[in-house]
């Protein structure tokens, strides 16, 4: 009863072949000595073991307590991002990616983090396997919102809803948009101006750089 | 060697004579049975007895754990936002106040609460004494900001400084930005889409419905 070749969804044993692909592309990339942050979810779990095997001499920064504990116990150097300064790249994951390079992120609660590392990268690299291409994108929209008055926050935006997940490393609570999304970039602005929210999950196309793209025709390389 | 009524500055007893007439100008127009949001700050330390003097069944809701403390020892019932959901009326001060309305909030820290319980107000009053309206806005902008790569972020916005104060009652660091303030808009935009930056101390006008100046004149009312 294995998934058939034939049908349009890839079978869960291609998609973490894709994402082991995309991973291993975005490894390549990094140079020795470079200041690197790291992503959080499932991508980024192939990303670490293709990263360390390189053998760099290269100083980390993690988007997570999941992704700092398993780099670590990969031999990956992990700091705080506050004793870098500046990353010369960053590879993550999105849940996401539409055609003009809008992401949705926040799928494991790290998005906050995740565009806190982002934005202080020279080079935002994203890798996700060929599914997670979408033509447009669709709730929900990972929040990150303060605990005071959380419901009346969430009434404000409406559409929305608590995710049952431990608060955030900041502690703050998850929360999800489940609303229309057809105009990421009203709604982007709409969540980053509503009080309460720390931060969303919409990343805007000026935040990547390069987007590897892993399908049955190998990994494409998408520069923005 | 008292301060001259020649001078263009008001006394220290002037200014507190205006923060009281202003903040009893705004409990006057509290009915009876609303629920009132408290600001926080040098002129709501008058608004909260003269509001108590009324004798009205309020429910109040506080932006700081020293505005909940005062109101609740003048009697006043303070309860959770959330528990309230909206608010018929929030009454707060402001550290400058341009001619479009634009506010410049948070001297006291507690901008991002104060923010919340406006949004939820169906009618924000601002009271503030004359000195308080400047021709233009001008920095310090209060921020705050997660504790995650908070220096990375204070770079990131560039001209920007932590504060010398205790973290907020969300666990947040206080910031002040201390560049320009040419373009309130702009600046909101900017520091609302900046990844870290739990909330600014800029209040646009459409936030604003009622704004009580106090000064030699009397009160002035402004609707916006």
């Amino acid at each position: 009863m294995g998934a058939s070749r034939a049908t349009a969804q890839p079978s869960l044993t291609d998609t973490e072949t894709y994402k082991s692909a995309a991973a291993q592309a975005a490894a390549d990339l990094v140079d020795d000595g470079a200041r690197v942050g790291l992503g959080t979810g499932s991508t980024v779990a192939y990303l670490l073991p293709a990263l360390a095997e390189r053998g760099l001499r290269l100083r980390c920064v993690a988007t997570s307590p999941a992704t700092a504990r398993i780099a670590r116990e990969l031999g990956l150097v992990v700091e705080e991002l506050d004793d870098l300064g500046r990353l010369d790249i960053a590879i993550d994951g999105a849940d996401q990616i539409d055609p003009a390079g809008w992401l949705v992120k926040g799928g494991g609660a790290a998005h906050t983090r995740e565009k806190i590392v982002a934005r202080a990268a020279e080079r935002c690299v994203v890798i996700a396997s060929a599914e997670k291409v979408v033509p447009a994108l669709w709730p929900p929209v990972p929040l990150e919102i303060l605990r005071f008055a959380a419901r009346t926050t969430l009434a404000q935006i409406g559409d929305a809803a608590l995710r049952d997940v431990p608060p955030s490393p900041d502690g703050n609570l998850i929360a999800d948009y489940t609303g229309p999304v057809a105009d990421p970039r009203a709604l982007a602005q709409r969540l980053a101006t509503t009080p309460g929210v720390v931060e969303h999950g919409l990343f805007e196309p000026d935040l990547v750089d390069d987007i590897l793209i892993a399908g049955p025709a190998g990994v494409e390389h998408r520069k923005l």
